[in-house]
């Protein structure tokens, strides 16, 4: 039995656990000041070419979006993103109860179209009653996003001009981060920093146990992000327990190691299921979220091998199923499969 | 040098992260639903008695104060506690973040009393305005309290009595509950379970990495907790790191005797302090955190040998400092400083 | 020059004006427990042959729908509307200040269809992950919408049936409820009532300097009514002063005269721009709100006798146009349009 | 009988309802943008000697507080008041339901000391673990205070260099302005303005049917003010209903005559209660809001003649009661009085 249902469903990558183990005897202080989140910011801002970066390290992924959406709006001013957008769907309104409205345009692909957001930016700024609608204060797009595909270069550069023209904020939702760099053909951590005002590294997804690393790469955060993030209970008093997993997971390329293991796997599951069982793709993903359209009669084999998610139905013979590979899934596991799905 | 500033400056209890490295390789079910967050569940249930209870698994403390408080309060409701109170001082405002007023009584050795609380409640109710003021809807204490001190059964109990006359959640902030117990010469896991309508069990600062278990002894926690805590951004997705943190601080007794290893060790550092070096206390704590009143030119000397905490000026010759032991403190380190401060 | 650029550039209705200055010497009491606000809920009621109905009475229609919609959910619940919604576009968020999710659906003609409705609601309820995303509580709509239209009763209906199958609250903001009422075919304040579990009579943009009266019809409005609405900063000291006008509006059918003289004046509007002067319908509504398609070049000339707002382009060449009518506009003032609109 | 329960049981001003009628028939803009309204601002603004001051005019006290407050604030940001201040006992926590603290220090005659707040702020700033705290970000007092009394120059003098010193927001709550202006030996409008950051000019209780003018007499408001205003539900659409009231309680120095008339009666009645019936005062108030020790047998006796309002007891045999003139209070009720209670 393969579990390919979701990237949470594991403890941490090796390394991460055995460097909470190393590190366990030592004491240290707290709140972000111990010495491990300190090298675990410093190792970050490395790897993305940003050394006035400003970086947080708080606990879990909608904890992340909702804190960090609310730190720096305005009171009255909203984020924009596609419908299919994380905040907008999935985060039980976390976003809304901080105060701040969800803008939703249309996706495509599970991506926000810059043309979209532009279009609406213009109607919103010549609409003589802006000032009694909701402000947009923030673009936020994910990446990869919820269906697994990414952002190009150029679609990145696009809405990057796009938010400095209306002066918006970009903020990109990085909870799997590691397998959108590895599987990107053109956009790395430096352009990313680049690019965006705002990102986070998922940790929680990528081989942690828990925790992410939000990034402000121009290191202009607002001020007393301290007092900003405790008052949304976000504060870890314990604070190495993130900033050690980061430690680990930004030495020696580890972060990179595990987007590119989840990637050829899902790579070698696309052949697996598209080429060989001749499956057609829900959703043409280059990550390690996989959509394939199963035949209905085909699910109750599948399961016998595989944990997945059913994701929605397709017509009435056919499902839209979710596989997730991670840094957890290892090539045992694909050929298995291999031999059992197409001997 | 013995780090007493805090019980958080320190990694995981060894028997935690071993569970932690045992379990990583299973794959488990998230938000909640894993096996070990179940097993955890169930632990803590049999060490409360309460087989009804409902527990809920969170990553720190002042979060889980926040959603807790906000998920149980009618929205026109307050919350009472003395004026030490975490909730009113530590926290950043994060109660009043999401909409309830503290509303703080007068501390006595960091205890709330229960004839202040019943003057306060017959002032309220008698008065013909009270529909304009903020409604009482819990009353918020601490065990141990954050001055180290310790409601005995008889005070629980008053309270407990003063909350049902007046319809009023109690709610127990456990941080240190570990502390407490084993400290406390008639409250045990049972008692609490019976005489508070919510507390919770305190991980961070009680040998885990991270997590707190919230208990709602008599099962009556609001519907929809998952949505509830998930808009407040504390629904951890790996729930696992917490749930297997749990398992190890309720299997054979953990959670107990990382409680009295660290109160032995409070109780020779106040014989050290008070018996031999003859510093006065400066609140008569029989738990973990241990206050003495240092005179001034004895600090430097100390700092020496020891990590503490200044807590407040005493007058002009005289420091009140606080020293903290924990599961982590060990018998070797205590008998160093005797070894060093009173040769 | 004639004004009909919105239902809210007046003073207030003669009457009520009167009324204001009649009472003007009697003291009373405050906090809406004053003689007038008491008999002018009496007056409601009937009106609604609605004996239970709870009457709350607030200033605006803003604070009315972000007070309202916040007492009445649950913190973990949003509110469901058609995308043109006031609470969507145009009360800069007021709703998600309050924590809750706006949730839009597609408008047709400015209404929610309840096909659309059923359809969001089968999936929402169908979804393994429901509990993650904001939970359904209300749904909310307008009568007569933003756009001049109306509910049928058979839609009404139809709204009504699926929020009891589904327990969802329906809400029917009223804030042109006279002219709604005047002009629909079949829907009356008792069935209003019977039908909608709160709704909101509109005084604001119908006879009064201010203030809206909301009814909870079947007198099930929750607890605590006074401290929830004046935690929202909605509870006016000097209550009698909507009082007296809500009692001079349900005085001798005043509120339903109102609507009718208004709705004379569209109608008569309507026949003017489409009729004689061949201007396409931008909407095709029934209320005080009409909306035509001008030509760019004839924009100027009806400047010159008429007060309007440009709703939005059409095509190259047009321009659809926003003309309100309301108690204020008299028979002479439209006497005057046709005279020089089309002498 | 003579209405003495408070100064907002009775209609508007006379000269105040006769504006209302005066400028009934005429159109205008909405949202604040009407003529009168802007006419209004200009004489607040001359009246205050700021030219540069920014006033918005808004329909309730609790609302103002809770609105203005929220918008300068920075959302980590509390508000220091004394225990006895309106938004700390009498506003249903609507101050807490915006997310900030309010902290109370202990009341000298209703009014907050100089030196306590100074003391309060050193502690603050030298704690350690202040970014864990509320940030102090404005001080707010009352003047009159809730108590009656008022604040001298040097007083107030003495707060404003205190929040110069500690960059805080002094914030004036003027429910009652008219009232304290009338009785205050050394304050007037332009000293206020010049001392203050904020305050409002109260109507509702001093001669308005509703509204109260929020001044930032040096013209700093925050951006977007409309929108902010809206949000909170605090924007009139029909604005004028407020301009009216201001324009007329701004002419001809009315607002500064109906705070005499009343302070006046104030001083009669107090002449009447001490001097002449020989009952103590039971706060030394200057201003329309008197307090008087009555023996608990008197009072039935008094409530034949005199409507009233129980303040507290203050011993077995008498208790606290409070007396209000206002506006509304006229000689000949005074005389009556005179007459009726010592013939």
């Amino acid at each position: 039995m393969v579990h390919l249902e979701s990237d949470y469903n594991n403890g941490a990558h090796p390394a991460v656990l055995r460097h909470l183990l190393d590190t366990n005897d030592e004491r240290s202080q707290s709140y972000g000041d111990d010495c491990y989140s300190e090298h675990a910011r410093q190792l970050i801002r490395e790897a993305c070419q940003a050394p006035d970066a400003q970086i947080y390290l708080l606990a879990g992924g909608t904890q992340t979006n909702a804190t960090i959406i609310d730190c720096v709006l305005q009171p009255y001013e909203g984020v924009l993103c596609c419908d299919t957008a994380h905040i907008n769907v999935h985060e039980a309104g976390a976003v809304e109860f901080t105060g701040h409205k969800v803008i939703a345009l249309p996706h495509h692909d599970g991506k926000l179209r810059n043309e979209d957001l532009r279009r609406w930016l213009q109607a919103y700024f010549a609409d003589e009653t802006a000032e009694h609608m909701v402000r947009p204060g923030m673009v936020y797009i994910t990446f990869p996003t919820e269906l697994g595909t990414l952002y190009t270069a150029d679609e990145l550069h696009a809405l990057h001009d796009t938010c400095r023209e209306y002066e918006l904020l970009l903020y990109v939702d990085g909870a799997r981060l590691a397998y959108g760099l590895a599987a990107s053909a053109d956009i790395d951590l430096p352009l990313l920093a680049r690019l965006s005002d705002i990102f986070y590294v998922g940790g929680t997804k990528c081989g942690a146990l828990c925790g992410e690393a939000v990034v402000f790469p121009h290191g202009d955060a607002p001020a007393h992000m301290l007092s900003r993030i405790k008052r949304h209970g976000a504060l870890l008093a314990k604070s190495r327990v993130v900033g050690v997993q980061f430690e680990a997971l930004f030495t020696d390329g580890l972060y990179f190691d595990i987007g590119r293991g989840a990637i050829a796997g899902a790579m070698r599951l696309r052949h697996l299921f598209v080429d060989r069982l001749g499956y057609k793709p829900f959703i043409d993903s280059p990550t390690n979220q996989q959509f394939y359209v199963i035949p209905n009669d085909a699910l109750e084999g599948l399961r016998r091998h595989i944990g997945f998610e059913v994701w929605c139905p397709v017509d009435e013979h056919h499902t839209a199923c979710r596989f997730v590979t991670s840094w957890a899934t290892t090539e045992e596991e694909i050929a298995e499969l291999e031999a059992k799905l197409h001997p």
